[in-house]
């Protein structure tokens, strides 16, 4: 029984370990089909995100038959209710990169962000990237080292965050109304995506220490 | 111990009525806050927002007590993990109502949006208020004519936020690059506090009818 709830969660936590890599990825893709305006690219990501949904309800499914069957009390327990809320907060991540594409899609053939912020953007996306690929690694080995340099890239990408804000309110920020739109909620969703990996991040670290750290305030922007 | 369990799913029932009025009353006093100016009224939600926080912990703490205790099975089961769900979608509405009183706060002693908006954003609002209010009564008598009531309403917030797009996108749009982000934002917050409020929804009636009816696509606007 215990062999068989063993390697029950093992396989949970190698879900989460895939989901993690598959949401870097199409985050990567966003990006890509954001700077470049490569719509069959941006169709490939907002297709994919329904796999990254069908693994979440998949891995929830296989989670509740663990909770139903085995009855896991103490440290296990937590680590499969644990593992509910990474997965949401996962498939959260793969609707961002969506967000991305989706972007990119209505605004072809045109850019979505004037040229002067794309380097912002460019930077959030590759700490973005980086992060969620870490946090596979993170929960493949619970190494808490890992964990700092997450939280470490999320700060990095609030403070990019707060930067966009700062250039459109800049006398130079010469774009359209739409643009601006367009580029507000772009740094949102970006900043966003960071913020859901903190939170996998701080679930894997509460799971191994058994400490919960404070959430950082999360301000609306600046 | 059959009536332990009963007590306590009941009183996690209660737990999830009371949270929802609360982000009810949360987004009622920040819109009040948001259109008035008042800065006092706005530190009072950001305040409160740590209670709800800690409610949905505290919900969490005792649906997982109920698991490790109780053991339940089959549609038990599915109502504890449901409302873990529950909880934190509650938990991210009131989030969303701070981040428009952060906004007022901020801006002070200016107003966030522009007059012309502002109609748009009080039907937002008030659609927000109603919808998270009908949640509360929806999770207390599980009558599924106000789950249809409240998808209706959320519908309507969507094209309430689509209209705000098309408007920052017309010649008549004349509001400053930082005004039309801090719109963009509002939009955002106001829409996904219903978007939330329906995934509560579809959780209630899967939990009532057994059965998952899909989640409509969700574009990042328009």
């Amino acid at each position: 029984m215990r062999k068989v709830f063993q390697a029950e969660l093992t396989s949970i936590g190698e879900g989460l370990i895939t989901m993690s890599h598959r949401v870097a990825t199409a985050m990567e893709q966003a990006w890509e089909a954001f700077t470049t305006q490569d719509t069959e690219l941006a169709q490939e990501v907002i297709a994919g995100d329904a796999r990254i949904d069908f693994m979440q309800n998949e891995l929830d499914e296989r989670a509740i038959d663990v909770l139903a069957l085995q009855g896991p009390v103490a440290s296990d327990l937590r680590m499969i209710v644990g593992s509910l809320r990474m997965s949401a907060s996962l498939e959260r991540m793969g609707d961002l990169a969506r967000h991305i594409a989706q972007l990119a899609r209505l605004r072809f053939p045109n850019a979505v962000a004037p040229e002067s912020i794309v380097p912002t953007f460019a930077d959030m996306a590759k700490l973005d990237i980086e992060l969620a690929h870490m946090l596979g690694d993170l929960l493949d080995t619970r190494d808490l080292s890992l964990a700092r340099q997450i939280i470490e890239k999320n700060r990095k990408i609030d403070e990019l965050h707060s930067s966009v804000f700062r250039a459109v309110a800049s006398p130079e920020w010469d774009a359209s109304a739409e643009t601006t739109a367009d580029v507000t909620l772009t740094s949102r969703y970006l900043e966003r995506f960071g913020d859901h990996g903190v939170s996998v991040t701080r679930k894997v670290t509460y799971l191994v220490t058994g400490e919960w750290e404070p959430e950082s305030v999360d301000l609306p922007f600046n």
